[in-house]
């Protein structure tokens, strides 16, 4: 979830339009990637102890609501988060660029001699700079802070972008159990479907963010798999011992 | 998760401990956030439709497995993902300033040009970056791509912090399934201590984030409460069905 940039304020369209179809992306892989594993783990850990069906379903449809939630609504917050630490640094360098112009001008010196620029070489810069406030803060966000202001809406869509793919990713695992009457025929099915999704959304994925398609499938594929493993083989532990 | 940046890599150690602390920090609220609210909704969720605190425990403890693996492995090669674009994208960028060099120069013209610096200001400081090559690497991949250099061994550190925060955050709500027999008792208990560590938890995230600490605390109390709330009344709807 790291691997994808955030949002870019840039004047370039092609990079722009690159950036904004990289955030739903993003939020898509956040919301499918744990979706596909998380029910479909806690489902087979169940299948392994209960017999019945019905309760795999019924932890498993409480598992969505819940990871939906968590991650959707934690995602909303920590947008909406993005954007008001944008504008109130943004208030900031607008006010300290008039105020404090001095330290200012000093941090866009610093910024290039970390560079090995020296300050007769970066002098018209600054300069260029002073004559236009507005790209001055832009420079000051972008360079010294290292902030991109977030896109607009981000923080609604984003919330159900994610909460939307968990729910799918989370619905394909689940299937099997309430279709199949025996938790073992139904498990079964569920880790071949669940791992034919992951090894195709990691492939999807994989072409996407550029990874490589046949790696980033394997990768999936072993989250997927790990995490399913671990909650079947500890639900089965307790279970003997319960 | 957004909230916080990436590992910055600049000369000044002020700001280099204040992004590398950042780092564990972001990657313990990934953790405990998810870990406090998901089991503990799913606990809620289950206990509604289940007489037995066993089964609640059972699958608890199973997405504690498989919540953790899926978030500390994902962590992981995340941030292995992270480390190998930035390693290739250099390589590239070296190659470029030394085979498209007048590509590369234009580049950093049109950089300048987004604000507002016209040719003349900003050559200075591209005759000083030919002067030095790795600074001019350097330049290129943070200001172009906007790419900052991964701590070494954060991929390990990551899924580590990431998967134990998780653990201990998941556990805490299923303590009274474990102690208590009747699933209504359980229930209450775990609502007091969940909500309790959640507004613990938001309060010391919104100081150290700088959000606030009441506004964090009643956003993390929030996230729990309402994942916590539909995965009950969702698995109530579904047991009346069932």
């Amino acid at each position: 979830m790291h691997e994808i940039t955030h949002a870019s304020r840039t004047h370039d369209p092609h990079i722009e339009g690159h950036f904004k179809s990289s955030e739903v992306v993003r939020d898509i892989v956040i919301g499918l990637s744990d979706g596909l594993t998380v029910p479909f783990a806690l489902a087979a850990g169940l299948s392994g102890a209960v017999s019945s069906s019905r309760i795999v379903v019924l932890a498993g449809l409480a598992e969505i609501a819940a990871g939906s939630i968590a991650m959707g609504l934690g995602g909303y917050l920590a947008a909406r988060g993005d954007a008001e630490h944008y504008a109130s640094e943004r208030q900031r360098e607008e006010r300290e660029i008039i105020e404090r112009t001095h330290d200012e001008e000093e941090e866009i010196y610093e910024i290039f001699e970390q560079y090995s620029v020296d300050r007769t070489s970066s002098a018209p810069v600054l300069g260029a700079l002073k004559r236009n406030p507005t790209a001055w803060v832009d420079f000051m966000m972008r360079f010294e802070l290292g902030l991109e202001e977030p896109a607009r809406n981000r923080a609604h869509r984003s919330a159900l972008t994610i909460a939307m793919s968990y729910i799918a990713g989370g619905f394909i695992p689940l299937l099997p159990y309430m279709l199949a009457e025996e938790n073992f025929t139904a498990l079964k099915l569920s880790v071949v479907i669940t791992l034919l999704s992951l090894a195709i959304f990691g492939a999807l994925k994989g072409r996407l963010v550029g990874t490589g398609w046949l790696r980033s499938a394997l990768q999936t594929i072993t989250i997927g798999g790990a995490a399913a493993a671990a909650a079947y083989i500890l639900a089965r532990l307790l279970n003997a011992h319960g």
